[in-house]
């Protein structure tokens, strides 16, 4: 055994006794006639103590070490004379009896502190070095007990984890599937999941009754800024339930979370907002109700005045930003030039002062009086002090851009406490999606997803109305995770796929295992998916997934550190009956 | 909510309450005025009555129903006068006053009951139908206590379970990697994990000092009996530890398992036994060691009388089988047939029968005189009524054979009780294999096993000779699991690339991340993986691992249920730049 302890647990209790430590040496320095190693692991610092004065030879090999030597030390704990209350180890220090380098290192291309001089693209090629920093390690800490609270959460409300198979089969629809030509299936290719989503409706249909799953899924697709080539679901899936049952049983597993991991009760029930709702009143189907700043419509209000722009658009809508009406032209001008970015794609900003004194002071003065204003203003419950802020263009486009300048007034504002937690339920969710380019309706979430039996009616009069079953879980902004209950009725599932423009050959070549599954006595359904990297960097108070994964890939699907995706030797290609193209071409 | 109660929770003390409860239809039977339906879920099957007198229609409708419909029933709890002791519920039935058919389903393709009368091949295609079964159900649950009693235990050890990435880099060597050509980087290729060997050193050169996972990995290679292309590890790795620091790490959690899930103490310490012994004890390195019939070597005692077989062969090796002295002719020739198989590979078989009244009688009674015959009886200390099976050859290749002949007396004499459990620690393996066809010396295990230190100067003088720290945890002749103490020290590392004939450059471009981390300070390390698929197999008392696999591939490779691996289309080979050569040349 190379230690007794390690170098976070040896305390004032400990003093007199003689220890054995290893460990990483974070920084040495010489003071007179002592030499102080800090001495790092895993689980904390522990300062040793080298005395030129009484071991002269010893102290001079401590004088030897560098930063991140690996090294192990003998010795007698001791109490510090200048105490160190910040850390557990603080108040001793091991008066150094014996020294062995297991490893040197060579100075280690960036520091391994808190806030390191390494930059991005550096501590990815040396992940392995970002590691070694606290704060990196933490969120990898914290994934690991989340993950243990979640499987004990969900072991002891009966559900079973199940592993499915990850080498599965491709199908040509929705977002890209990563294919694995199979050597000994000569020309055929397995896929990787996207999500076990078939695989757990077939456990459903096998009675294992409420199910689960830690587990990777893939998709091949351009990366934006916080997706991974390969991330990480919770899994869930029910029988003989309603959509309140599975609300309910995630929001216990959430209130869990909250609560192990956090130490917060969250009070009260989760709020259940119909989608409509979200993008009337927040601009957005994953709103932030950490505060309130919701959006009003004007378009009432502001036609008819021969403001042609308020006129000819199809809506007008305004959000009322507590005590900014002393915002100075250039705050108002970046504003603008904010919601004219083209991701924003606003073609300008209407701003309406609320003044101190009663008044109103608009950049649209010319068209509308006092009264005009003031209308508006009731309208919205601005008080004195406020500002109004309206956009005004196509409906969709003009709430998404009010969204984004809503949390972008609630950043600047301090309205986006990261301590506080505001989870809601996103309902009632259109079952399909109109798409332009291919001219027909898509399922906006998968074809298994069931309507309110209440809509059916409407697939053939106003299919872009019919309601599905599903929900997302939201939390600060963020979508923690999503599902819906299933179609279990074969009838019903063939009349989704027809409806989904989907040939009778093509739905059975793709998913024919599951319809004929439904043959054979399918239970009622349902169940959810969240995003297992999304919901720890939410905890960790993170923007990027990226920083919750240990060894993340970079915007070009790349693992810098160990470079991959290569090439690979034509034998191997030979063997799996591949080409690869000329690419230059 | 579909239901109050499952199928499984009700009893005696439910009488008189009122209950919905849904389910699939196990059986039904009509008993003059009365239908009984065993309604079936994950927890059970409850008993319902329908009364032909007092609920004539009800009645009616139930007699309709088939096997596998999906029903849900509100009905009284009543005591059962004719009760069950064998089930939970066997004491209850539902007085039904609703029924509703909630999935009708045809008639299944095979019985869901204990000895179903569907072959494989139909089970596998109707995977999620067998999955009904209680048998097949079983063994998943127990995998999912299993994977839970894990993960708690090793996190309680201070192991942190870390995600390492599944789409990673090729490396030539070893087994076959399944490739997954990048939509992102044309002509380049990611590779799936055959283990997360690397990951889990960087993982110790990171200072994370424990880490463990249960984790997939793959392997694209010809399918043996037990084997599938997409397996699961236990995988773990600790720091500054020698190698019984981590045999009593995993002895721990070991014992946890036996005790946890079989309710076993394993009394005492396991057994470590070197590799040389257990070849020339066993003929085998994996050793059932829950009964003896040891090998003992006769190559001396045989010797120097005429019989030139024995005479002239490297070895010669005897089992004794305990009471086996009247076996007939008939199963001698059974027996000489076995070791004759081309798996076992013996020439022939050689008998002594020690007989009752002191003689003895053998195949080889023209050589030996009773004398000699008794020598070798006395030196396997045999007693009257005992049988010694002889075999010779090659030293690997017979000691192999006797293996195989110790396993088959055990099992026909009954000594494999699947409810004993004898788990022993193999150590001291060979650090390095050589290999006939490429003439050079290979990796037994992989090429980051250390050697003993004192071994090292091995290399230049006899290579085969160096012993590796590496060692495998066998319980009843099955490996569960293996590992070893790595080398942490680069220029060490350096030399072991040498041996195994790794040019520079190729060192560099399959492993330069690790020797490049072993750079910055790599601390001593060590780990082991077990085979989780197969450590549950054993503990369900089964043999193959696909018993225990939600859903398995067949001996090709393939999932029959999804039909996969499948053809993909042109424009998604096109996207990822391949061909598929023409298969038919």
């Amino acid at each position: 055994m190379y230690r007794t302890h390690n170098c976070g647990e040896l305390n004032i209790g400990n003093v007199g006794i003689e220890v054995k430590l290893s460990g990483w040496v974070q920084k040495s320095r010489d003071l007179g006639g002592m030499t102080f190693v800090d001495l790092r692991d895993r689980y904390g610092i522990t300062q040793l103590v080298f005395n030129m004065e009484s071991e002269a030879e010893l102290c001079g090999q401590a004088r030897k070490l560098g930063r991140e030597y690996v090294i192990q030390v003998e010795g007698v704990v001791a109490e510090r004379s200048n105490k160190n209350k910040k850390i557990a180890t603080g108040e001793i220090e091991i008066l150094a009896k014996t020294l062995k380098v297991l490893n040197a290192s060579e100075t280690p291309p960036f520091t391994i502190e808190k806030d390191s001089d390494g930059g991005d693209e550096l501590r990815m090629k040396y992940r392995y070095l970002d590691l070694r920093r606290e704060e990196v390690r933490k969120n990898l800490e914290l994934r690991h007990r989340m993950s243990i609270e979640i499987r004990n959460y969900m072991s002891g409300e009966g559900f079973m984890e199940v592993e499915t198979p990850v080498l599965i089969k491709s199908t040509p629809e929705g977002a890209r599937d990563f294919v694995v030509p199979s050597r000994m299936n000569p020309g055929q290719f397995y896929a990787l999941p996207q999500s076990p989503q078939t695989f757990k409706q077939l456990m459903m249909v096998a009675g294992f009754d409420k199910y689960f799953q830690i587990v990777k899924c893939f998709r091949d697709e351009d990366l934006r800024a916080d997706r991974q080539p390969e991330f990480t679901q919770i899994d869930c899936e029910m029988s003989f339930v309603e959509r309140d049952d599975v609300l309910d049983a995630f929001e216990g597993l959430s209130n869990h979370l909250f609560k192990a991991i956090k130490g917060i009760e969250i009070e009260g029930r989760y709020p259940k907002m119909p989608y409509d709702e979200a993008l009337r009143r927040y601009g957005n189907d994953k709103p932030d109700i950490r505060f309130g700043m919701e959006i009003s419509e004007l378009k009432e209000e502001v036609s008819g005045k021969g403001f042609v722009v308020f006129d000819s658009v199809e809506y007008v809508g305004a959000i009322c930003a507590e005590g900014c009406a002393e915002y100075s032209r250039k705050q108002l001008d970046r504003l603008t030039d904010f919601v004219k970015k083209p991701q924003i794609g606003a073609k300008g900003l209407v701003y309406v002062k609320c003044n101190a004194d009663g008044t109103f002071k608009s950049s649209v003065d010319k068209f509308y009086s006092q009264e005009d204003l003031k209308l508006w203003a009731d309208k919205m419950d601005a008080k004195p002090g406020d500002l109004l802020l309206i956009l005004a263009g196509d409906t969709g486009p003009t709430q998404k851009a009010l969204s984004e300048l809503r949390l972008e007034m609630g950043r600047a504002l301090g309205y986006m406490d990261t301590d506080e937690f505001k989870p809601l339920w996103i309902v009632d969710f259109p079952l399909l999606e109109w798409n332009e380019d291919t001219q027909r309706f898509h399922a906006m979430h998968h074809p298994f997803t069931s309507p309110y039996e209440e809509d059916i009616e409407l697939f053939t009069t106003d299919p872009g109305k019919v309601r599905a079953i599903a929900y997302d879980l939201v939390i600060n902004g963020v979508e923690i995770g999503g599902g819906s209950i299933r179609i279990h009725n074969k009838d019903l599932q063939k009349k989704m796929f027809d409806n989904l423009g989907f040939t009778e050959e093509e739905a059975e070549n793709q998913f024919g295992f599951l319809m004929n599954a439904f043959r054979y006595g399918a239970p009622p359904h349902g169940g959810i998916a969240f995003g297992f990297d999304r919901w720890v960097a939410i905890f960790a108070g993170l923007d990027s997934i990226r920083d919750v994964i240990a060894f993340p890939k970079n915007n070009s699907g790349r693992d810098v550190m160990i470079d991959s995706p290569s090439k690979i030797v034509q034998e191997q290609l030979d063997e799996l009956f591949l080409d690869v193209k000329d690419i230059d071409k």
